[in-house]
């Protein structure tokens, strides 16, 4: 399309090259666990699913949303973790940091409940191969909704949103942009409701979209895989989500359905309900292929309309 | 959530109010048209379709991409009209305001190539039905697309791309807004993709989205499908497509699947590749209802991200 139609300028900033990543195919694990209300459980539960993810040879594992703890605004403020503080003030990533180092895999740590200062927010911490902390997400985009008779949450009623979103290049190699599994963006749950985050990303050189996600029984079969679909198909990168298993208590009930999803929109690994760790390959490759198929980055109409992702335009 | 989280600048300038429709229920008819190379028959046939659809009670009717004229870079120059002309130099245009005066419908006339000076567009018209046409789109977004071995073609070789997103309210009485079957924003089969155009539409004020379409054999099933229900949930209205029937000859192969799709990205209505023509009701009160249930509306970060229509900002 000529240049008058400017699709450099449908994003503020424009879009980064997407970088180039030293490994292309690697396996991911979505690991879709059965939570209890027992963090101690929880913890040793979530550790050994790690383990077995990375016997299987997962490079990168994806917990569920708030995996240490029941998903209840009453549980929140209970299991709440310092994470900033570390060691004994959080007793789950300390878990999750020591499996990334001893397993040498990167761990996109699903989402807990964490403790600032006087707020709580839900996090999901990614730990890179070394076992450092990498990015630490705070859930943009509150779960608040109100559908009478089905579902109906107010997450603000405990919960503070986080004030960033968030990008992570997995590698320790400051040389080579975005190794070892590709740079990521993290949203939690709601998080992928607003498409803006997810185009964001994209014009930042994600790969890969990472949800941690605990949808419902009514938003779960109406909306969970439609909007992975399209957040990969609109935006031509892989979409990874990670639900907790369903429970058979009588607090929330999650959908389940961790779902791996391609740059065209393709389900390419997905489960039911129960617990169970879906393993599935990534191909890198398969983006820049996609993207020539349908050169939607050079076709976008920046003459009409445009994305301003603020945090970037103004650091 | 807290007035700093700014949802009202999500969108530049502000979204509008949505306008309250003095019909919130009606029919809409989706003409899924056998189109073939002989344009009098064309014409004949869609006019006794639309007939068809009044009669049974359709207060909107929607055709195909490209009704007119066989779908290929070869056929557009010849199958052109120029509308602006109208009358003798645009058969086609001339029977959609006769047929929507006389039947009293407002008629979202699919596409045809248009041609104006020395270019060709694919271009919609919408009349009212008083017969004036209401609206002109000319697709913004040309279909560019090379998957080696299943599908190319390249739109742009013959083709010019429209200037404008448009937005139509379809009554006559300046007095009642977006009257009589509500703000309609119409996009052209790729302009579907551009999911800007859909969130620029809804910050307008639409109930409605119009995408006629000829999706072919390897994106329809693919995207076809999922870019209507993600369009529809993600801005939370109603999105209609229509596709030509899929014919026989060696040509361009559509994929049919004319559809409706609710405002929680439920699929309403929908059909295979026959002709056919649906009759499907719109309930625009659902809009409010999906809107309370999820109010993404006042969720929305802007101050972290915001889309800008740069039409809306400078006029």
């Amino acid at each position: 399309m000529a240049s008058t139609y400017k699709p450099e300028q449908a994003r503020v900033p424009p879009a980064v090259q997407l970088p180039v990543p030293p490994v292309t195919k690697f396996k991911i694990a979505l690991c879709q666990l059965s939570v209890t209300d027992d963090k101690e459980r929880n913890i040793v539960h979530a550790r050994k699913a790690i383990e077995e993810a990375a016997e299987k040879g997962a490079q990168l594992v994806l917990l569920p949303e708030i995996w240490n703890s029941p998903y209840s605004n009453d549980s929140f403020p209970v299991y709440a973790e310092d994470i900033d503080a570390g060691g004994d003030a959080s007793p789950s990533t300390a878990m999750l940091s020591e499996a990334a180092r001893t397993l040498q895999i990167t761990i996109v740590g699903g989402s807990i409940p964490e403790r600032s200062g006087d707020r709580l927010y839900n996090t999901c911490c990614v730990f890179g191969k070394d076992g450092k902390l990498k990015a630490k997400h705070r859930k943009i985009h509150l779960f608040d909704i109100d559908i009478p008779g089905k579902i109906t949450f107010v997450e603000s009623k405990t919960l503070t949103a986080g004030e960033n979103p968030t990008i992570v290049d997995t590698g320790n190699d400051s040389k080579v942009a975005c190794a070892d599994v590709g740079r990521i963006g993290i949203g939690i749950c709601y998080d992928i409701r607003f498409q803006e985050l997810a185009m964001i990303y994209a014009a930042r050189g994600a790969h890969l979209l990472c949800y941690p996600g605990a949808f419902n029984m009514t938003t779960g079969p109406l909306h969970w895989e439609l909007l992975q679909r399209s957040r990969a198909a609109d935006n031509q990168l892989y979409v990874a989500t990670c639900s907790p298993a369903r429970g058979s208590g009588a607090g929330y009930i999650a959908w389940g359905h961790s779902t791996l999803v391609g740059p065209f929109g393709e389900v390419l690994a997905t489960t039911e309900h129960e617990e169970t760790i879906i393993i599935a390959e990534i191909d890198y490759s398969q983006i820049e292929l996609r993207r020539t198929n349908l050169p939607l980055q050079n076709q976008r109409r920046g003459d009409l309309y445009q994305l301003v992702d603020l945090q970037r335009l103004n650091s």
